[in-house]
């Protein structure tokens, strides 16, 4: 099975510097105040396509064959992966298909085909919306980006954990959500290689614990919904790649409630100025429910993406 | 009379990099198609104030003579510079008072308070606090930072403009809301040195268009009020020293409506998915006028500031 080193995001990062500059990490003395600790956002958010996902799809785009540069490829999302794809895609002068499930959000669709990708929409829901990418992948010889189990995706994913211990050395608690998973993966994997001490915590939400449960039994566990408001959370069922990573090497998973991330990212608003998608807010969520454990550390948030469409906004300041 | 040479904000970067990284300059795809121009923005709203005036609170704090770093500074200020002040002045270990008006908004006082500073309340208005603000400062031998005219301050600010023409050579204009009027000073200045040719356009509120009024009439115009939900452009009375760069050297401002800021903000929600003040909005909704002007250009959209209160983004949501 394929799996993450030190050295793969090392590399990553030679690819991804060359694209995007870091992201701030910055310490908020409000939130410091209130939560007991030194608060620190790493801010994702702030990256090109409003997601940390862009470091992956660069660094994977830089490594497909010529030939397979030249006949395109294809992906399954929601959308920040999407995002991602079509926006390395573009860079790389690569031809990218993208499918979505009928009815996704038409703020993302709209997001993505500004980035030039192909929009396919098809399917009641994602798993359809995967079938259908698998008939049009051997149909038109794409190469199909798998977002879940890609290791270069990981890879330059992980670029944003080597940042995290540049610009804060004395780093104690990394806090990221988890979805895929591969914010998570680079986390540990950085951290077993700079400084094991660290604390990598993942966050799922409640309504959406696939990865929580299965972390929890020793294996695999799926489930039979995945309704959030964290749409960037809503995994039902967990990926082989990722989870062989996170079973041993995740400190903790903290699960947190609808209302809590919706409180979460109206406090991001207020004490940070920084829109954040649900999923990104889930980070802050943890940090509140974990206050007494991290009393006087130093806290890295991860920010993990921007992309709320106005009407959740609307609908969670009300 | 004072002035900024390209000089002085080369010099101010030396101070303004070691503190802070450069803000992301980023093309919006969306944006640029319904705009028709490449449509770029400087994200200023990413500095960990919150804000560009952070940049002239680092470099004025650096070059502060030791005697008076260690009796102190006062500013006045409705919430942005004094931010700024709070921010720098912790980091050179300098006491900072910062003087607001009765009833200012709660949220900057709480964001200066947390950054360090004392704050005091006090007078009905900008002006009276000023007035207080003065009486403190001979009573505690304080030295007066003054926002409006402290030259320190107009050259750190100049440095976004220094970083914009390296992020994108090719710009052709860039669009600054005025206030003080630091910002289009310094893009004035750097655009002088570096390329006569690119455009800086200023935009004030139509509710508070003193500097438009002044620089079509060659002289100082003042008005009676300054009412606008763009605070960060609520100037009644034009200050000499910017006056006297902005004068000759912008090439044009552009006045803007109240609805056509709120819906800029909601723009900027809906396409960047980065929270904006309204004076910040402000640079979108002049580029949606000139529209037709800036046809296939390269232009830049400075972002000056991300400090809404929440209050606020929920009424122009609505």
């Amino acid at each position: 099975m394929s799996s993450i080193t030190f050295h793969d995001i090392v590399g990553a990062r030679r690819v991804v510097s060359r694209f995007l500059q870091p992201t701030p990490l910055i310490r908020y003395p409000e939130l410091s105040d209130l939560l007991g600790f030194n608060a620190y956002i790493k801010h994702e958010n702030h990256q090109p396509t409003g997601s940390f996902k862009v470091r992956g799809g660069l660094n994977f785009m830089s490594r497909l064959p010529e030939p397979q540069k030249r006949r395109g490829v294809i992906t399954v999302t929601s959308g920040n992966n999407g995002q991602s794809i079509a926006y390395a895609a573009k860079r790389f002068g690569v031809h990218a298909t993208v499918v979505v499930p009928n009815g996704n959000n038409p703020e993302k669709n709209s997001a993505m085909s500004a980035l030039g990708a192909e929009l396919v929409e098809g399917g009641a829901d994602f798993d359809e919306a995967r079938e259908l990418c698998e008939r049009l992948r051997v149909k038109r010889e794409l190469y199909y980006v798998d977002p879940l189990n890609e290791p270069a995706l990981f890879h330059g994913v992980g670029t944003y954990s080597l940042e995290i211990f540049e610009q804060l050395p004395d780093v104690s608690t990394i806090i990221v959500p988890i979805g895929g998973g591969s914010g998570a993966c680079g986390a540990i994997t950085v951290a077993r290689a700079i400084n094991p001490d660290v604390k990598v915590i993942g966050v799922q939400a409640e309504n959406a614990p696939a990865v929580y449960l299965s972390w929890k039994a020793g294996r695999k566990v799926q489930t039979d919904s995945c309704q959030t408001v964290a749409d960037g959370l809503a995994t039902r069922v967990p990926s082989d790649f990722p989870f062989s990573i996170l079973r041993d090497g995740i400190s903790q998973i903290v699960l947190v409630g609808e209302d809590e991330i919706r409180a979460a990212l109206r406090m991001m608003l207020r004490y940070t100025h920084n829109l954040v998608e649900a999923a990104a807010a889930a980070s802050l969520s943890a940090a509140r429910k974990l206050k007494s454990d991290l009393s006087s550390e130093n806290v890295v948030m991860v920010m993990t993406g921007a992309n709320l469409d106005t009407e959740t906004l609307k609908s969670i300041l009300k």
